[in-house]
């Protein structure tokens, strides 16, 4: 296997990667606990272990506040799951989730620097996930909970930022919501367009539909439509749980009826945050000059190649096309800069500020192929983590 | 600062060690979380995470069992406290019981090549800690549980055997009692003598006392007499909790009464596993040749240089004295092995294997100062884990 470069343009195509070498890649799981001081002689035994941990625990026993300096939690990011919304795999479960939210812990550490540990359910309860991790506070510094499906994942999370005085995001809805900000104002300033203007077509009102609407319209963002698996999300539909129904009152300012056909008609954006597939024709009945981002995961929801043939910038989330819209660029400088600050929570003025810090680094290299960092570009986290840790001093949750 | 090596009697005295020498190295914790595959290319993005990570997923949603193949879980242990009954230092809480617990996962790793990480938990109720782990399961390979104080200790970790379908041990029971029955069997051979004839009398009927007196009693000492905060527990006790009047029932064969002086007058081998301390005087009292294994940490019950007055052999739980009576002997090959065989449990033949491969390792180098090898002797783990695993296919628990 020959090293494959970070050039811009230099994406490897999963048709060259077999599958044995996936599972190679896998073997044994992708992180190692390591020693980070060390443990060769009866001198090092004495000072890591008995007797000198003793007045190391007596010292935080004191003061508790001393645990963020002595010991690694301060830095430690957890990474929860139910395994009930993995990839766009579904239900897959917690241990079949494992691979994924190893490869999270890793990219904590590869871009961010921050220790983090996967750690998997075996319940899909909503009280029992917040009561667990709430039980489990003494041994992390912040919470990125990862796929746990709708609409269970936005209660659990409410919950965790109302329990714990910590930093905990749920990467799914909000660390998508900031690459995609990032992203469409990469695109828009690539067509020297506003972003306010656009008509937006979200198809998914899971997690990462509803906070890409919430980040949308807060960014500015006034004709956004949503599609769920029954339609066009509006007023006239009887069949909408609580979080949809709210969603409605504030998106699809035109009053769409119908299915994607309708909402894609004519319409600038078109945001795949679902599993479901979208054929050629919408794509081609999309207006000129068209955006699209096919985000779900490991399948689009329509190859970049075939959307490419109609609209003018083509994004998806995988790491094998340009464009790669992929939450890596957000969550470990977030949760660095959230860290950094010593910040109690997050809010939404530091994830508008991750996105800005996102699009920032290659704000003298956009083109139609460049619309967000490479997710390997190195920049992306440090300056991701200044901003972030700088919003949340000014908004005083620091 | 000089290395100190691991020559039989070069031990580091802690005077030589200062305060700001023990607090900067728990500086931000022991602990370090790597990869173990690269991450460094688009296409190690391709093979580590998305999209290649949902064929590794796929798979192991179809056949639960390849998860310990392709993730770190079954290699990996937790250690898990509730932070009440830390060295000899009490109930000091989960913050406070860190940096013992990251030095315990730190030693997982340097003996045995296991990964481990510290769950601290804040909650002190037996149901919940239970339920708590069992909500974990599928996050890790096996269970040691750590510092829960006496009498809750023996009824989490008999719940969390029946409950979870991989090894669980107590370390502060088990692990200490195969050490010292491994100890007290090195001090008899050094003096000629055979374990069954000796009086031995257990000072502390806590998680330590309680599961040396049954070891001991399994290896065939017949004279045991167990001392708790209020005196030698025997029949005649009116104020004795369930575990300790069990205790009762099968111990004290001369039926004394009274507390440490009458406990030990006479006597041949005093084990401490209290903070309790004891007079001069008591050591003085007991027989010719006697063996004294004062263990509390990180204050042994008396200074081993008063006991070395009296007794024949003195071995303590410090690594700055020789003889050090530390479980760091057992839990990781005890552990590996289990894991190594795919052990479901761990049996008393698994534990009285690794008491005696202990001992094995330094057979042809016993003398009074050395009953037992150093805590950094690297012939340990492995001898103890082949031997444990054996056990665990002898047993049929593999």
């Amino acid at each position: 296997m020959s090293p494959v470069t970070d050039a811009p343009n230099a994406t490897a195509s999963l048709s060259e990667i077999t599958h044995d070498e996936i599972f190679a890649g896998h073997l044994g799981g992708k992180l190692s606990v390591e020693l980070s001081a060390p443990l060769e002689t009866q001198r090092d035994l004495s000072i890591a272990y008995t007797p000198g941990v003793a007045q190391v625990s007596r010292a935080i026993a004191q003061d508790v506040e001393l645990c963020k300096r002595y010991t690694w939690t301060d830095r430690l990011v957890v990474v929860v799951s139910d395994g009930t919304a993995v990839l766009g795999l579904g239900d897959i479960g917690p241990r079949a989730s494992l691979p994924v939210m190893e490869g999270k812990a890793a990219l904590f550490k590869k871009f961010a620097g921050l220790n983090s540990i996967p750690i998997v359910l075996d319940t899909k309860d909503v009280d029992e996930i917040v009561e667990t991790v709430v039980r489990l506070r003494p041994s992390f510094g912040a919470v990125n909970l990862e796929d746990i499906s709708a609409p269970r994942c936005f209660e659990v999370e409410k919950r965790l930022i109302e329990a714990l005085d910590c930093p905990v995001m749920h990467d799914d809805q909000h660390g998508t919501a900031i690459v995609v900000l990032a992203a469409l104002n990469g695109a828009a300033k690539v067509q020297g367009r506003a972003i306010d203007g656009l008509k937006v077509v979200v198809s998914g009102a899971g997690a990462a539909g509803v906070a890409c609407t919430n980040i949308l319209l807060a960014a500015g963002v006034r004709d956004v439509t949503v599609l769920d698996s029954k339609g066009i999300i509006g007023s006239d539909r009887s069949d909408l749980n609580d979080v949809k129904a709210e969603l409605a009152t504030r998106t699809n300012p035109r009053g769409l009826t119908g299915g994607a056909a309708e909402a894609l008609n004519g319409a600038d954006v078109f945001l795949g945050l679902s599993a479901g597939l979208i054929a050629e024709e919408l794509i081609a009945s999309m207006a000129p000059e068209s955006i699209v981002f096919a985000m779900s995961n490991p399948d689009p929801e329509i190859h970049p190649e075939v959307a490419g043939k109609y609209a003018a910038i083509v994004a998806t989330g995988r790491s094998d096309f340009p464009n790669q819209i992929n939450n890596v660029l957000a969550f470990p400088g977030v949760f660095k800069g959230a860290l950094d600050a010593g910040a109690r929570r997050i809010t939404e003025g530091m994830k508008i500020a991750a996105a800005e810090a996102i699009l920032s680094v290659v704000a003298e290299e956009l083109g139609p192929d460049k619309i967000v960092p490479s997710p390997l570009d190195p920049r992306v986290a440090p300056a991701v983590a200044e901003a972030v840790a700088a919003a949340a001093r000014a908004e005083g949750v620091a």
